[in-house]
């Protein structure tokens, strides 16, 4: 008996464990997914399924609008993808700051640059702090806001 | 019996998750050796250690040749290191978008640069496209692709 | 008999490979927290908690001085935060060289980058070299030696 329960346990917490690295590899792979997207410029559907219904996009650190819903995300993503020629951005240092059964918030480090149609090339050093939601077997981003870490260039 | 069972199927689960996250973490480590021997420059078989035999190198993105097999590609990377004195590649964005238990696609962001020994220096914003293969207990690259995020300067 | 054994080292096995995959992901969260503390640029003790009493931080590769404990450090940091009013550094190509039960080795590249309060821009590619200890529940920087990877400027 005190051998099953002991097996119980490290049953439990190996799951418990392995929950906790699925975790971080599953709610950085979120970022992962939206930044491909955005970089992709062909697939708008892609960028916002990385984002709940309710979505709140902050990204007034940057002297962008502050938009929520999908419905404001899409025509957003649709004019960005309608500018740019190009987008390249590259995320680092990924840090889960929280995590329950279906929230978690995190921030991660990105540079962000791209080309506009009339060739001006623009480029931020940002940080993005993430409310994440797990719903319908997935996580989505819930709260997104962007943060400049160096000055805002022109 | 029907303990036993549930007991066996739980080992099996962990172990498959378990699997995935190893997959995730040894396939990128092979991008991250490569790299780091990229930049070391000074080592051309810890770099090649990273491909297949048949390897194809495929940097026609960046106005690069394509170049098929170990040869080629010691001859490659040979004259490469004769020309650099700096190297600085930063890997992110990392994504595994399939895996067998002996291959595997995925694809990185990289910011890649350099200073040529006639102080030129090169400067590339690029997404690494990759197959994997899995074989004598590791991962190597079997195809290489190459490109451009940002258009190319010069 | 043999059915009892071959689950214990079942577990055994499964718990060997969770413990390194956790490895990889506590030290590499050890170069994350530092990087974001020393962005955030705002608790200087935030950043000191990274490092062991003893650390050794050695930034002679950049022409910055090398410090021995942990005052030495909280003069450093006080002075850097006192004079930078921005900081940005991404770090990426996270490798753990070595592990045992209470040390390890590890590599990173990083883009660092900051503006002082003299508007001055500072710029390093740089690859980190790191010995961490386990201690107290955590990963903690020993000896940290950053290198150049492209030539410093000015």
């Amino acid at each position: 008996m005190t051998n099953t329960t002991s097996k119980d346990q490290l049953n439990s917490e190996l799951l418990h464990r392995l929950q906790r690295l699925e975790n971080h590899q599953n709610i950085q792979a979120v970022v992962t997914d939206y930044l491909i997207a955005v970089d992709d410029l062909n697939d708008v559907e892609a960028v916002l399924d990385c984002f709940t219904e309710d979505a709140v996009f902050d990204m007034s650190g940057i002297n962008y609008p502050t938009l929520t819903g999908k419905p404001a995300l899409r025509d957003f993503f649709s004019n960005v993808f309608d500018s740019m020629t190009h987008h390249a951005h590259y995320a680092t240092n990924f840090k889960l700051d929280s995590v329950t059964d279906n929230t978690a918030k995190c921030r991660t480090h990105v540079i962000g640059m791209g080309k506009t149609k009339q060739g001006e090339d623009v480029l931020f050093y940002l940080q993005y702090h993430l409310d994440m939601q797990y719903e319908d077997g997935r996580w989505r981003m819930s709260r997104f806001k962007g943060m400049a870490l160096m000055p805002l260039e022109g």
